[in-house]
């Protein structure tokens, strides 16, 4: 790796020959292959942006110049070349460094940044900052054609056109979005592609940008020309450049929707060891639907750009034909045509994932909620993790529960979820979200019969005294070896209740509690601000018996381990007897 | 109103002759300035849409073929061609019909609507629903081009230009915003205009729409004849219309922004008995704003399109120059640029309604949050309320003050509040948020000296025994009267306290109000799901005491008068010691 190893910080870049660079291309792709491979991580949109990175870090001078990346999962060859290439070259130190921005490692990062279609907004501020304060720099945006259907981005794209100072906007159009672009605006990419940036009829444009297109977003030398012909450019500009997302990596170009993101190992296995015929709460769902449009040609399955994260796989969708739409990156539609569909009798169902529920509160309110519609809204990888702090599933409970008229339910096992499903989707009365298990998967071996309609009606699964433990969904478990803990150590026969709802309590079976109970411990796998124990904990506030609430902090946690969050949040069985036992 | 008397359903309007049409224009007119002057309501754009509606009800047939108006703010004449007409010519009659589309009202209206850029969304979906089921009618969505400017409406267009059938989108072209229009997007509205709709850059073909464009758009023949061409169509397709905001009433016209919206009785005032010399949290923030930017240019005033409800007035707006910037209807695109500048040693101070900060959830969360970026975001409009639906301010505090980082505020009288906004501004260490008391302004006397960058630190502002209440922000004097109330009937001199912060709780203060007290009350002005006094009660859980938490229900309520929704929250003295009484 010696060319990498004479890179400490973007200047050193500048002294390379084009003939250098291109090796070094090569070394970048080898540090992102081997990161992902051990780590997993974001393959085809880092192997495609290499060389724009280079030709931009050789042109502009970062930190004075500020980059801001959108989502930033491309930004695997910038860390690189920031002074963080042991993310990439040395196993050792691949999981010091994040797979996205973050200015605690490095000044060159200009944001955390996670989220898609955030980047020309971020850019507009800090180019407005700069004129405020009189200074001189370029200000950079990058963002994907695929992150460019996000109402954020275009809401960017509007205000950063009239900023009348310098901004540059790098599109980096790679023909796909996490699967493949949605929407008339992908006709248009397509339109100037062809056309090498000389149709009329241009979307950058409309908006006043001054444009640029370099057809070959893969050559270095090409992009160095492009960047400099723009660099200290007074006028907010957009170039956009066609890449090849995969870049160098077979596998990856040929199937671009499964090379984006890759876990790990991927290289070392012989065949993808798929597990898509072992059951789990995807595998239900899925056999669920194509069940259903056999029967009733009104439902209608709809991702916002990532079938592949809640497994709707290729096939699947194809198999639904015009029963399934992908809208983009675009939740917030995804919310509204979900509300009408279900508002024109048809059965939508949309698979979003928990953090990215919160890209359409207002949707979710105003569209869907006011509105009453019987839309069914699965949400996946809900729950408390060892993720990205970008990329947290703990913040949906309060963000649902506490809209109006959303009943939102929590299975604790197949049986209930399969239940679940059908309720949702059959019903015509409320807006029904599910928070699909993450992780786990349970199988009670009893039939579910129960009427979800009747709301906020949880089940007493097991009778007793002193300690009432409700274990709301993914945490029933955690109750049930609670319960366990509760009789081995104090002697105590504590109640179990699966709360089954998380919208609204059963205020019935919690007020006959007290006659003999003294404690009632909530467990929730997410935030306990504005959550499910602390509503218990306020309709109990009245009466003599103590309450207890179990889940996680108000806080953003970076990839820190599962177990040492739940040791964190005392989410353990002997912590929480620990804690009963100093209160009874 | 002999015309107006023969139309009881759409239908009847199809008999009308061109002078007929002509004539029952100025009728329906003169039903909307009675009504706004009655009741107070959005003037301009029903003045504006008035010839639209009729071409579009004499074209289509509803309800067989859907409208979806964007906002509904100007479904006012189409309120009085759907049966509805005694909402506007009948004063007795008025507040039995909202000023936005509600189906519970007609069959006409497709959805409750009352927040911006969502018609193209909900039509897309009505749309999709029609071809699933195998019908045939035309779908419109009518949006203005203030609205054009919202994420949702983008992302609403990049999927109904794809839709491969009939939907209609007529883009109400008024040259304004609720105040101007902000962006580059707007510059190709005015070159479609200049050219007729002749220009080849245009946005709305780069989705691929079909594209009309009508430059008398009040005129009733002219536009039924182009509604006649699309009606029917197979394509997704644009009707672009020019149209004059506030047409007919001269003021509306002249000063657009000021009669967007109206309050009662604006005809009979001899002039406009302005109140803006009276001191108010409004008047106190622009003083405040003024006098910091004659030191710090780097101070940056920022409203997402509503500088009019914040009171952000021409003048002063004007003398900000620079320092003030409105990005349009564009909430997550202000929160994002917001950061941006925090981040880059600026001072942004953005004024938002409550009922529009849940538009931005996401950016809250990521842009900001994430980021710890410490701009000033001021929330008006926060609280209970007897406004429609659509536009209640009781959601923010479980939304805000959920989100890790974000210091939320509530300040009980101008002296706090001018203490708070100093601190949310100098400071640079968090995204501070402050919700602006709305309705009563109240004067302590006090100077406060508090240091808000000491978290979580409420005052305490009377110490008593056996009742502690703690009164949020605008319920702060609900509290005060709680007490006297309690001395008075049950002789408890309770505990007062002003806990200051909404986004976390006094754990010192609150732990020591055991050892002398059996219940603490918490007052908080909106939903208690989710919100502050849960909290309270789940961090209390483990004590001894009882807690009762007081605040709004879960539940969207429509003009309900404010002093019935105290009653039925029990946010009155007597109902609480009643309360108090029954668990002592």
């Amino acid at each position: 790796m010696a060319l990498l190893d004479r890179i400490n910080a973007p200047e050193d870049l500048k002294k390379f020959s084009p003939g250098e660079m291109t090796k070094l291309a090569e070394e970048i792709r080898k540090g992102i292959l081997k990161r992902v491979n051990t780590l997993g991580g974001h393959l085809g949109p880092d192997l495609g942006i290499v060389e724009a990175t280079i030709a931009l870090h050789y042109v502009f001078n970062s930190p004075t110049d500020k980059f801001v990346f959108d989502v930033s999962h491309q930004c695997y060859p910038h860390k690189m070349l920031t002074g963080r290439k042991d993310g990439f070259v040395n196993p050792a130190g691949h999981s010091e460094i994040s797979g996205y921005f973050n200015p605690a490692e490095s000044e060159h990062d200009t944001f955390v940044i996670g989220h898609t279609s955030t980047s020309v907004s971020l850019a507009t501020g800090v180019a407005k900052a700069r004129d405020l304060k009189g200074e001189k720099h370029n200000v950079i945006a990058l963002i994907g054609d695929g992150s460019l259907s996000g109402g954020e981005a275009y809401e960017g794209l509007n205000n950063a056109s009239v900023l009348g100072s310098n901004i540059i906007i790098i599109v980096n159009d790679n023909e796909m979005s996490i699967a493949e672009n949605q929407g008339g605006l992908y006709k248009n990419l397509e339109l100037l592609r062809k056309t090498h940036g000389k149709a009329e009829l241009n979307f950058f444009k409309t908006f006043g940008f001054d444009y640029y297109y370099v057809e070959n977003g893969n050559d270095i030398q090409t992009l160095i020309e492009a960047f400099k012909k723009v660099k200290d450019t007074d006028k907010p500009t957009v170039v956009h450049i066609h890449t090849l997302k995969g870049k160098g990596y077979a596998p990856a170009v040929e199937n671009k929707e499964l090379g984006h993101w890759m876990t790990a190992g991927f290289m070392d296995e012989k065949e993808n060891s798929s597990d898509k015929f072992s059951e789990s709460y995807e595998s239900i769902t899925n056999k669920y639907i194509s069940e259903k449009q056999k029967e009733d040609k009104t439902i209608m399955l709809i991702s916002p750009a990532t079938p592949g994260a809640t497994a709707f796989g290729q096939e699947f969708r194809k198999s639904l034909g015009k029963n399934y739409t992908d809208v983009g990156i675009a939740e917030e539609h995804a919310i509204a045509y979900s509300s009408a569909l279900a508002k024109n009798g048809c059965k939508p169902v949309l698979g979003i994932l928990s953090s990215f529920v919160q890209r359409t509160y207002d949707q979710l309110s105003q569209d869907l909620a006011l509105n009453n519609s019987p839309a069914a809204i699965l949400v996946y990888w809900g729950g408390i993790s060892p993720m990205d702090m970008t990329h947290l599933g703990c913040f949906d409970i309060p963000l649902i529960s506490n809209i109006p008229n959303i009943v939102y339910l929590a299975p604790t096992c197949k049986e209930e979820y399969i239940r679940m499903l059908d309720w949702a989707v059959n019903q015509t009365e409320y807006p029904a979200a599910i928070r699909v298990p993450f992780g786990s998967f349970r199988v009670s071996g009893k039939e579910d019969t129960t009427d979800y309609s009747i709301l906020n009606k949880s089940e007493l699964v097991h009778s007793g005294s002193k300690v009432a433990i409700l274990g709301l969904g993914s945490f029933f478990e955690l109750g049930l070896k609670l319960a366990d803990k509760l009789k081995e150590t104090l002697k105590i026969d504590a109640t179990v209740i699966n709360p089954k709802f998380i919208s609204g309590i059963d205020k019935e079976l919690l007020a006959g509690l007290e006659k003999n109970h003294e404690v009632v411990i909530t467990l929730e796998d997410g935030i306990l601000n504005g959550g499910f124990g602390e509503k218990v904990a306020g309709f109990l506030g009245k009466t003599s018996m103590k309450v207890l609430n179990y889940g996680a902090d108000k806080e953003f946690t970076d990839r820190v381990p599962l177990d040492e969050l739940y040791k964190r949040y005392r989410l353990v069985p002997e912590l929480i007897v620990e804690d009963i036992r100093n209160i009874l």
